[in-house]
């Protein structure tokens, strides 16, 4: 039975997803980001590009009427693998007190979903390699740990 | 001294692209792809909606005149990192008989800045886990290797 709500990301929510994302951080993660600081430009600039964006989705789950996660997906399109379409996961984060109640599942599944009802041929996205809770997790939902990923901050 | 000059790819190049990914995968990976075949409507559909996709670039490096290699760059705006947008590289290949001259890097010391320009906060990619070369290579570009990259096919 599915427990969760999902539903686009409005720009009211730019503090619920701050909050999420600031809690869900990888261990020793530098955070930047405040989330009682929501109307400050940077962010209302950045929430006018994804708006204007039709290809980079923000998306809020909700658990009876509250608000208990967050993921983005940007729609990928390649011409490798027949024009093939990817779907990139990033910034999924389940509020802390609601771990462990498989509702992280339950989002990347609708995220699959999703993924394939835009005609996407491929999902992807990294995870932090001192996560190793999040690996076996994604492992667990069919995702091949098959590449390594590298960041380089500018 | 720069050798390279690269430019977005053009309709044109669909023919290149596709010779440069199939002779650039990682060993062992299954092509579907036919390079003879670009005016298939797979490819050129996918081209259509590259072309409409402002933040979805492909460009193509020329060496002397010649097209030697290939790279697409996604424009990913967030909202954590105070609105951070990312740069991520996708399908970087050089062609197999202009290896250890250089160019790769050119390459994406090019891409650094280009993101640079863009306002892009983080440069991103994978590389499959058979291609230990390529890991030492973006190493020694800068990158960390921070990240486990999962895929899943549809």
């Amino acid at each position: 039975m599915p427990q969760l709500s999902i539903r686009p990301a409005i720009r009211d929510d730019i503090t619920t997803i701050l909050a999420l994302s600031i809690g869900g951080n990888a261990p020793g993660r530098t955070n930047i980001d405040d989330a009682e600081d929501a109307q400050n430009d940077d962010y209302q600039r950045a929430f006018d590009l994804i708006e204007q964006d039709p290809n980079n989705l923000f998306f809020i789950a909700e658990l009876a009427g509250e608000k208990v996660g967050c993921m983005q997906i940007n729609l990928l399109q390649g011409l490798a693998g027949r024009g093939r379409m990817r779907a990139q996961l990033e910034g999924v984060h389940i509020r802390a007190d609601h771990r462990g109640k498989g509702l992280g599942g339950e989002m990347i599944e609708w995220a699959i979903a999703f993924a394939k009802s835009k005609g996407a041929g491929m999902v992807q996205l990294t995870s932090s390699k001192n996560r190793p809770d999040a690996h076996r997790f994604y492992e667990r939902l069919g995702f091949d740990r098959s590449h390594e990923g590298f960041k380089l901050s500018l």
